[in-house]
């Protein structure tokens, strides 16, 4: 339980001047994140912390006060984790932006303030490559990422945020810092602490740090693109290629999601088609052309009808583009609320024609974009938020999506988190063992449950 | 605090029969593992789990009698982690060795009693690959390989055990059994439990059930060795070589495993090298040759003496071989203490000095070899054991090795755990904070500490 009473003018005065803020147009936008959870509400202040002794000294004051706080990266939340509480603070870590890669040891240390695309290009002036690749790269924050365990396009063969964190600085609930992992490639003295805390949501520790995993820069990738007259025969062309070769990029699209983005870009893609498939392969010189070659045989075998390869770099990044311009292209048919379910692969039929029950059944349109490699999915529910019914209507779907995801063996969440919008389908996913477990991890290490209350738990 | 006064016929009675073993011959063989700590004891009894029911059982009766428990696979341990305590039981599940594997998820759901090698088989009878691979892969289980989070030598490329385990089932100290993610290929619902129980090495759970990753078969690999005048020389091809590419393994061996290996297999390597590393590529197709060409490159570049390479898969698996003889080579000498100590890469000078120094000082001989792409090394203490000052010398080096590889910034242990030889370092190494913390997150979850005492904490 936590009370609200206590007056941030006394943090306020243990932290270097301006880093506590309590200027309500300035934290009037520090209520929502990217999810614009109705919910949300505007913080008592927001702590910009521009150091680890600020974080360790808010979560001191805080932890003494039983104040809740809400870790903040950049906002892109989609699952409500970051929006604001009455009565608690925010501590933003959008200061904390210091970077250094070691090329020896292929490792950045990075501030958990610096977005994703800033952690690649710094990785880039040192000729290596951080992969994780979450389509919010240029608007999202490395903690953030680290916090939510962040997914993205190239995860299908490169893996997702979790497998590049080698280290994390954490300061816990009662504001000591600790130094979990390291710069070490390999290291398995003492529990898996650096995992634990990745993808958990702000709700154990605030990361002050990330130590991260670089490798040598990915070579030109060549695409190739199909279309389908069914979701079955593109999940049939999935499977076949995923038992052979690990692409690069595998993503997929739906009719509704093809025809929006047609409609957005004009380029000529097949209005009739059921789904697309967009795959890369960034193989080695000509191993690259094998790959195609064996992914485009495999879509044929499927029955596409159309299947069309390029090793073009630009037209290429064409249809990447397309795939990239799928949600604001869905966007334009109204306001989104975006799904995040995953299922095994050959539930993917299953989901997309559930899916589409449910759009009838509430009579909204939702279109479904996947990361077809990993069984992940985006159903993009479209309503209009000036009309309060189909308003209702369209969270009723995305509550019936995940309880499909869950009856098809899938999860709640494939990428973006549980935060607070999903909370309620959690314990239905992993049941009540599960549920008393993470518990009494919380309760171990946060005891007076002031870090993000509310979120996941 | 755990008391042994329970009488384990009252557990017989509610297990079926011959799960549990009291003789004492049989008990005999539960005492040690490969670490052969004198301080092993013989257990009070076996139980020999057939079923997740028969954990269960087990590990309620031992919560409620406050019997501690030794969780064990096959017993491979190098750090002491699976053997006997006094007046404790063995949890075996040797006998749990179901194995389903699914070709569209592309998942194994494996029983932890299987071997490793068995893992690999069962894949790849359905065309796919299970990539860890200890050198222990023929004789240690899956259950223990996820308990101890092992590494091995495609790691610098494939990634570890961790990597690859998508879901457990792990039985809680008071006997409840909960699911841990699954045969989704991306989740992120609730916690990361699962990597938490990946490498905690029997401390917090018994792992019952291992869902894991598996990809597409390894194209063939080409091989490439080279000696050098220096271990700085090596090392700078290591940082040069992993700068620009991925080799599938990159191993390393000093002057003495090189002479070792030589009167072991008479196969004509450079006795006067002061340093070999052994490089694969398995890049698909012609992309192979190039990676090998660039390593080749990068190793003349360091000033190589000799650089020989193959893609001859038989010639190729004669190097490979001659790594995988390292140990058996220097054991010839006498018997061995494995280290498993960590540096940054461009420390791997500095610890091999460090070792040849440590060994000088304590009159005793210690090889390295080295998954050098990882900066994981195995420096192999000789010693007599029948000499109880050379013994003694030689644990003194064990220690000291582990303070060196502490003072470069690098781990006491890359893969084969902390275990029960270990333990006194793990302070040192991580600090008063993280102890603290792990005994948060143990107390959490077993409370009367009856898992594994004596281990990790
Ligand atoms: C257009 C768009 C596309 C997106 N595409 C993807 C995608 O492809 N893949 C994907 O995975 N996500 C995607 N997202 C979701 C979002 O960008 C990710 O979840 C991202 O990792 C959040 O980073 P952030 O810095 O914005 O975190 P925030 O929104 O600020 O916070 C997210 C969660 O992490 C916690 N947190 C943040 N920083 C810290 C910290 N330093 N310490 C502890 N906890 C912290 C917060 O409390 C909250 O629970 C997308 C979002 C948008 C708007
Ligand atoms: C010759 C040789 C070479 C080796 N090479 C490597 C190598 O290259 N890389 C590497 O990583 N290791 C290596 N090892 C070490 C060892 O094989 C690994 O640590 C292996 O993972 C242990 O598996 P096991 O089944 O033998 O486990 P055990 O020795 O039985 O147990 C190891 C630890 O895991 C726990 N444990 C075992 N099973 C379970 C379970 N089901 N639930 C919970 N806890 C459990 C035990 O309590 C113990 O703490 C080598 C060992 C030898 C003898």
């Amino acid at each position: 339980m936590t009370s609200s009473s206590a007056d941030p003018s006394t943090l306020a005065r243990q932290l270097p001047a301006g880093v506590l803020v309590t200027d309500p147009d300035i934290l009037a936008g520090y209520r929502h994140d990217r999810a614009f959870d109705p919910d949300a509400a505007v913080p008592l202040a927001v702590v910009r912390a521009t150091s680890t002794a600020d974080v360790q000294t808010a979560l001191r004051w805080a932890h003494e006060n039983r104040v809740p706080v809400v870790p903040r990266g950049a906002g892109t939340s989609l699952s409500g984790g970051s929006g604001g509480l009455a009565g608690g603070i925010v501590l933003s870590t959008e200061k904390m932006r210091d970077i250094t890669i070691d090329p020896a040891t292929r490792t950045a240390v990075a501030g958990p303030g610096l977005l994703n695309a800033e952690v690649k290009a710094a990785a880039a002036d040192h000729g290596l490559w951080y992969p994780p690749d979450p389509s919010s790269f240029e608007i999202c924050s490395i903690g953030g990422n680290a916090a939510t365990n962040a997914g993205g396009l190239c995860c299908v063969k490169y893996g997702v945020t979790s497998d590049y964190v080698l280290g994390l600085e954490v300061v816990l609930a009662d504001g000591t810092a600790v130094r979990l992992g390291g710069p070490r490639l390999k290291d398995v003295a003492g529990l898996s602490l650096t995992k634990l805390f990745v993808g958990s949501e702000g709700t154990l520790g605030v990361i002050t740090e990330v130590t991260l995993r670089l490798i040598p820069p990915q070579p030109p990738a060549s695409t190739m693109v199909a279309t389908f007259g069914s979701v079955e025969a593109a999940a049939a062309a999935v499977i076949a290629i995923t038992a052979t070769l690990r692409p690069a990029m595998l993503e997929f699209m739906d009719r509704t999601t093809i025809n929006a983005v047609e409609d957005a870009l004009r380029m000529d893609l097949d209005r009739g088609a059921e789904a697309m498939l967009i795959a890369r392969s960034d193989a080695p010189g000509p191993a690259a052309a094998h790959e195609i070659e064996v992914m485009v045989r495999a879509c044929r075998d499927a029955g596409a009808h159309d299947v069309f390869d390029t090793a073009d770099p630009d037209e290429g990044e064409a249809f990447t583009a397309a795939r990239r311009m799928a949600i604001p292209a869905v966007e334009r048919l109204g306001s989104l609320l975006l799904e995040d379910v995953g299922v095994p692969l050959p539930m993917l039929p299953a989901l997309v024609a559930g899916v589409a029950e449910i759009a009838d059944l509430n009579a909204v349109t939702v279109a479904v974009i996947a990361h077809a490699g990993d069984g992940n999915t985006h159903p993009l529910i479209v309503y209009d938020p000036a009309d309060e019914k189909m308003t209702e209507r369209a969270h009723v779907a995305f509550g019936q999506i995940m309880d499909l995801a869950i009856d098809l063996g899938g999860t709640i969440t494939g990428e973006h988190g549980v935060g607070r919008l999903k909370k309620p389908w959690l314990p239905a996913q992993v049941g009540p063992d599960v549920m008393a477990l993470t518990r009494l991890i919380k309760n171990a290490l946060d005891p007076r449950s002031i870090l993000n209350p509310g979120a996941v738990l």
